[in-house]
């Protein structure tokens, strides 16, 4: 009999909880030449290991933040709810799949190979069973993950809890680079940010990764309403797993947090160019008068400007905010007669909040017609 | 070794993901003559039926928006997780209960009898033991609560998928009533308002019931920067349980949910009173003069007035709204000389969103010194 | 010695309060084949007649708010500062001009005649001398506005303090109809909406006038985080002046207000189309099977689409909402084997918030391939 | 005929714009023992000087912002709209007088006396004629607002335009203040924090002064649904203008701004503890056991707390937030056993956020029961 009133209930149930509209904000972080540039957080967990959701939850979340790409990292070694919850290491992918498809939202399948420090915790991403990765030997572990084709990287890796005095590369992690496994390295994870893995990633030629860790609802870690989700920018030839694959192993990301992108500057300065335009353009600019320049910026971010150098024959302020999704005025005045014979103006500018080496800001020039 | 990894494992991970803050954000109905005005949630599910969170996230986030008390109410006949979640129907209370007494909200065992319609889903809460609920007869099953000390009510009563055409009251409602086992209905649930069971509470008896029904993070149903989860405001002597199931039982409830409190008069009357202020009195009314009656509402509603009656010998406007949390003017206007001579004038509205019985709002009078 | 202390000041004061950094929130109504969609604003008050705010204000809150032009409109018979303030009725545009031309706003000279009803408000706005109206007869001050190139638009006609029962076409306004006068009609003012002025604008060949009439600072009257100010859209040939003019001739407008553009199909429909992209194409259809089609929105707008049919083969919702600047998902399921066989889905909606006229909101239809 | 127009259009117009509801949001700094809490601005301009808005702007700008009392205080020197304003130096007061009684906000009449440094700009309260201040010599103008009752504070002391190397105090203010002239000093304008204006009002006896000097319209200047205007707070005996003034006399006041209170310790004190209250309370700490103690902040500030030294027993977190309008937790963890014998936890920390001198933050100790 339970059967059937099990079967009624399925009937009358199966429609219930859809009337919720979905809506997805997209993040508006502009292609470059040559790329998409897609949103992809590669680090979260289910209730599968020590997170508190159902794997379905991580793709809705995922998708209506915007993001085109997602891998569920689940820790192999570590889960606190296996009185309640049985099941292998590759279940929370299987379960969110559907969903993912029916979304159109990329998912990886991934895992979080989860040691004490050295080598600390190292994310698995696009391997091909979870499972053979429950190994004694973390470095097995890695190898096995290498062989399934996986993408490898190391997780927060100044995490106070492992590395409590100072961020320090092991001796360990030069073993796994030597052996080409390891790929990647987090410069930012939840809500640090690691300037020394900025450094590394450019030194020793990784990929830097930049990614929630999210245990909770994704709604408890941010207040979405003011500020984004930690999101891996890849720069990929197409909105593909196999691209980011591509992307990911060639370094082509960069990471978004806060009110920052950090990255090499041949993926910054594109982005920065292709989130703005020069909107009045030219002045009419002469010695003691004051012109605006009109720039309107199509990004989700505040471009924050420093000037880099005094102008010859007039003056701009030192200080520039290029607000999100708004048109910003930078005001000229000119200072001297020759402004007036100017068929340029060149104004330089450094954007601070475009990271692209340690404290070292992207430096930018707008050239404006003067006639 | 597995087991000495795992403890190094223990040991790192312990504090790690505590570093968010939590705040609770209070409600602000306020408490009325005799009673406290409790804050409470009766109905919502977790992965250990068809929802799609660990049970401590439901504690979390009650104790977050405010909430007094909780009743957890997976389905016992239903759990479409159950390849992956091994566990007896007690399972998410046991889970959720010392996370509860840490913050100090009030957890209520319960559970949902999850059948088809007649008598379609009931909710025990105030039981003893889940796992004896699951009984192939559903009279049996509400019986056995009650001598548990479990208090019924009926949920959702006009959903569409349980009453497509009409919101029906089935004989086995009535039952359920004769015998004593029915204390409580939902007139509002998840997003939706059933007028039918504001006269059926009325008429037969019952406590008025409001909730969530909250099946996904509490985020995503609910945009809570701009509105509030559904709340049942239950009349309590005292902060306890005890005291929440004598109010239950006493009728001593109302259901607050979107821009209106649901309940009987002798409720929303004290909670009206008991939330604004006169602050500027007396004036000093004339005829063909104007003044402004200042009121302050400092609860969370904003109450939406409407003239009752026109004054004699002076005019107020025909819609008035009391903000929440500010200040707000009545603007008076003497219309004959008479007015100069009144040492009282008294103000006649209706408050739309305090609805008092079907099709009828709280009437209130405001009477102002006029020296 | 007041000479001199004032030109000491002058020197200290100049640049002392343009620190605040101005930003321009651009309106997303795209453009449409043919046309640039300019927003403007034809109607406002300042000091120099019952308006609260010196003349500069309104063009910074203008560029500010994304507005291409406005007209300053304040009244020739209506001026309650005279007391204090000593000018001519072109004073106002004067004051503001420079501050226009500086941010590239477009400042259209403008002026109230202020009438009780008949013919109540007229706005001339394109005048060149708004002294010159100044007249006994308004029908005369009519006729010089228009000499000298002015194009006229009745103002609020629905207006309750001159329309307190009925809104009234009279005799006066076929007068200025017939004389070749009146161009326009506001089919919204402030935070009103008059439906027979839409009618009226379509039967008889006016353009359709959308404008605020702020007195106030424009933040006191609207809470722009919410809602935008009212706009009405111009479709001209390029951003000039002249071009302006021309369109308003020509009654290529619209109006734009609070959740709702209402006009021409002809503007509307392709204003939809310009603002929605669907996203997943093609989707794969078959009996018993559900797809989501995902649709971008990238207006300002969300549009409010409700089903005009039922499909053959597959459903969809009866209710959609195309969130602004989000991505929407319409589901769509497949209901018999022959859906399968189709290469187009054809899905018919109605979106309830663009009017194209009394009573009637614009069809669209989605062409989605099946493959 | 003129006439007769404007009286019928006086009929019309008079209730036209009234329609706007108006709220005033109340600032939530509590009342102290023996004080009022009163919020004041005592610095603001109006088209009559060189602001940009009508008196009564400011009026109700101010009841809406939840002010008690303010001063306008247009420039006796510098009246750049004079060519279209003709009036004296007291009418703004006068035109904003009615309304403000009618909402029944304290306006205090004003002025500033605008020179070059020294002595700057020095705004003069309290006074009765603003006419009689307009002298060559600056000193006699003080001696007439003094001889008038007025009292006399020093604006923006640290402004760039006037200090653009340092600030510095002038022979001029110790003449000012020598002769019983200056009784107050901006701690804060506009934007501007100046502590070398805290230490000198601590240490040469001035009330502290935090003022708008706002010009625009105040939604310009500051952007309210993120952040407050800048408010003295004033302890003053009852809500009077006399009694302000007595407070000023007495140095009874506190710069409110951004997220900080700046005062004395006597009044910063009394607010932190009027405005917190632990909820939770005792608790029942043992040696290595977990316990939150809830805290409620009811004012408008979140407190920034940092530890200021470590417990014997028992820890608690470093840093710690209690959020405005919420209860926030203090987890205390036992970490020897003589801690289960202590009858009483005190915890000590500091408030970053409320600075009672020149680097230096308020201490405050909180008392848990231990049972």
């Amino acid at each position: 009999m339970r059967t059937s009133v099990l079967i009624q209930l399925l009937g009358l149930l199966l429609f219930v909880f859809q009337a919720k509209a979905q809506y997805r904000n997209e993040i508006s972080i502009p292609d470059i030449p040559g790329y998409l540039t897609l949103k992809c957080d590669f680090h979260m967990h289910t209730v599968f290991s020590d997170g508190d959701v159902w794997p379905t939850v991580r793709v809705r979340e995922a998708w209506g933040n915007g993001l085109d790409a997602i891998a569920i990292s689940d820790h192999i070694e570590y889960r606190p709810h296996s009185q309640d919850i049985k099941s292998d290491h590759n279940r929370s992918y299987e379960i969110a799949k559907p969903l993912a498809d029916q979304l159109g939202l990329i998912l990886i399948r991934g895992t979080e190979i989860t040691r004490k420090m050295p080598p600390g915790h190292l994310n698995a991403i696009f391997i091909r069973n979870a499972n053979l990765l429950e190994r004694d030997d973390w470095f097995e572990a890695c190898k096995e993950a290498h062989e399934q084709g996986g993408f490898i990287f190391w997780n927060h890796p100044g995490w106070k809890a492992q590395q409590p005095e100072r961020t320090l590369w092991w001796r360990e992690h030069t073993r796994l680079l030597d052996a080409g496994l390891l790929g990647g390295i987090e410069v930012y994870n939840s809500n640090e940010y690691y300037p020394e893995a900025l450094r590394w990633a450019q030194e020793k030629g990784l990929a830097m990764m930049c990614n929630s860790d999210v245990h909770d609802p994704i709604e408890v870690q941010y207040d979405l309403a003011k500020k984004h989700r930690p999101v891996t920018l890849v720069f990929a030839t197409d909105r593909k797993a196999e691209s980011i694959r591509n992307a990911l192993e060639n370094r082509r990301t960069a990471a978004y947090f806060g009110d920052s992108i950090v990255g090499d500057r041949q993926f910054l300065k594109p982005i920065f160019l292709a989130s703005i335009e020069v909107v009045s353009n030219p002045v009419n600019l002469k010695n003691q008068t004051v012109k605006n320049i009109a720039i309107h910026n199509k990004s989700d971010l505040d471009f924050i400007l420093v000037r880099r150098q005094p102008s010859v024959g007039f003056d701009t302020p030192k200080h520039v905010t290029l607000k999100a999704h708004s048109t910003s005025m930078i005001e000229v005045t000119g200072t001297s007669d020759e402004v007036a014979a100017m068929k340029k103006l060149k104004i330089y500018y450094e954007v601070t909040n475009l990271v692209v080496g340690p404290g070292e800001s992207l430096p930018v020039m707008f050239e404006v017609d003067n006639l």
